[in-house]
């Protein structure tokens, strides 16, 4: 069985730690026979802007609609301003192919090291479920009296019924399948139509799930619950915004931001799902072979997931734990290892297990 | 010299932590001299808003507006929906009175214990600069297409070039006067309207003060640099929302969000300004007797910083640390204290201080 994935490597370390990723998902679909991977490559990103104007060709989502999974390293690049390569990229791809969950599980893994005191590996083991096609994103709004003392700038943030209840409801599901518990992000103190209108959907869906246990935080507080009372999160649900706020606080309280893995889903499969670390493309140590390739093999592994081989997914988490487990960690966590080092110690753990 | 102030205990553990604060308060004015605050007491609340079907009357802030100041417990109580009462009270007060400045200074005190691994008393010293007046908390929106699969809700975020540019000045100041290194809450890789004015105006602004060093950072990654980095963290300066995330956040990696106290300015005095802990009305320990009063000691340190009483200020704090540090705590930082204890115990250090 071949499957057919389009790799947009991007900018900075993007296409360090997509190497890395990829090399880790063949090494383990190679083990466990049957099934390949088939990588076509787009030179998509900064780069490709600076030369051609825009961030992929006009016909870039055409394109990718052909492919079964898409899988992206990192967008953005000093210069480019993050609203126009973002934008022009990846926020676009989310939308068009209703990647409308973004799945972002998170554990502290044996061989990392929380910034939080008595936290050991195993206590930290998370999922966020984030809206990912509406909300603050919206890309609607505008100015007036541009430049002049009276410029009022305005951002809609949009929540649709549709789109709210179907996050909710995979939010629902997946607390079901897990702890039972589902903590939602709100903050309608403040924002005062959106967010009540969140916690609505909430406890209306709240009801079809009588056996699943739902608490609303305000995002101020939750935040603050993300470092003070890490043990007893699970499944968290959030707006696009706050679960992006979210999903970085969790690779942090579990170590770094190198840590955490994304899913942008398409849950119907009527659309290609992607597949991208959390991090961004990290201007300051790109080039350099030192990037933490962690939450793109755990990217990587997602996506053997989705695509219906949870067997090689496991197996790849498996060795990437194994791996941090030997203390083979790149400098951010406190070791030496290469980029490449801890990708070939994966490799050869995924070898070596099957 | 007597300081007209008013006073709204509010709901839940507002009264308990106000009536600690004011003791405090009335203690340090007593042993330095010459200064006198007189307490006008307002039963605004969610149980007010039971019986009279709203927060405060119609009058309210016209009411207020006779005040030097204003100092306030918290708000908000099963019941009554968050953005009801919030609407209602606390929000109103701070735009009518334009305090658009949320001044939230925190430090890691002696006898406090950081969640964080390796962080110890004096390596967190940071202020948040909030805008306080306009941004995510519009006020503005509705729902067309109410309650059917077509539902559509809007929020509009609003950012002005004066409600901006004056809270980003305002910060710079602060920075020159401090580390000169000033951190800016952006978001506009994601939201493409608002956020790249906010940077725009942060641009600009730094031209003026070339002696800051200013640095951006998405709010993401911003959050996770509080867990990772917070030692380097001098000056923050966010939107609304921004703002209100990162100052729990801050409270969090010191301890916990019972520790942070705030200050709603009008730096033109032309209004009352108004102080208030940032923490909520804590439903599950109201009425014990063991709400932590520092975030609302603190608040009534700025008050009386505000009002030109710099010594005052001091010698609550410095009575506050010396409490903390003599392990007179209460139950949520580890200790069998409780409010009145706490309360006495700093009013009797700084009686023997002056
Ligand atoms: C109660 C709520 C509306 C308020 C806010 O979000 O401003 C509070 O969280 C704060 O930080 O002062
Ligand atoms: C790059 C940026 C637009 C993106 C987001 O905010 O969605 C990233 O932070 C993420 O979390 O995937």
């Amino acid at each position: 069985m071949i499957h057919e994935v389009a790799v947009i490597p991007g900018d900075g370390i993007g296409p360090e730690v997509v190497e890395a990723a990829l090399g880790v998902l063949d090494a383990a679909a190679e083990a466990h026979g049957g099934v390949r991977f088939r990588y076509t490559h787009f030179p998509w990103s900064c780069r490709y802007y600076a030369e051609h104007g825009r961030m992929m060709p006009e016909e870039g989502l055409q394109t990718l609609s052909g492919f079964e999974s898409i899988f992206l390293g990192a967008v953005g690049w000093p210069g480019v301003p993050d609203h126009v390569s973002l934008w022009g990229l990846l926020l676009p791809i989310r939308r068009r192919f209703e990647q409308y969950i973004n799945y972002r599980p998170l554990r502290l893994l044996r061989g990392l090291r929380s910034p939080l005191k008595g936290i050991e590996p195993g206590d930290i083991d998370l999922v966020i479920v984030r809206e990912n096609n509406e909300g603050e994103y919206s890309n609607m709004g505008g100015r007036i009296y541009e430049g002049t003392p009276r410029e009022i700038v305005i951002q809609n943030t949009v929540f649709t019924r549709t789109g709210t209840e179907r996050v909710v409801r995979f939010a629902f599901e997946l607390a079901r399948r897990r702890s039972r518990r589902l903590v939602s992000a709100t903050k309608s103190n403040g924002i005062n139509f959106t967010m009540p209108f969140w916690d609505q959907v909430v406890g209306e869906i709240a009801r079809e799930y009588p056996d699943v246990t739902v608490s609303s935080y305000h995002i101020d507080a939750l935040a603050a619950y993300f470092v003070l009372r890490p043990k007893t999160l699970d499944v968290v649900v959030g707006s696009n915004l706050f679960g992006d706020i979210l999903s970085d606080l969790a690779a942090a309280i579990v170590g770094g931001i190198g840590l955490a893995p994304s899913a942008n889903l398409n849950p119907e499969r009527k659309y290609p799902s992607m597949f991208e670390p959390v991090h961004g493309s990290a201007p300051d140590i790109a080039g350099k072979g030192i990037a933490n390739p962690t939450a793109a093999i755990w990217s990587a592994a997602l996506m053997a997931e989705h695509l219906g081989h949870p067997d090689i997914a496991s197996a790849i988490v498996q060795a990437l734990e194994d791996t941090l487990a030997a203390g083979i960690v790149t400098p951010d966590q406190g070791g030496s290892a290469k980029t490449a080092d801890v990708a070939a110690a994966v490799k050869a753990r995924v070898r070596g297990r099957s």
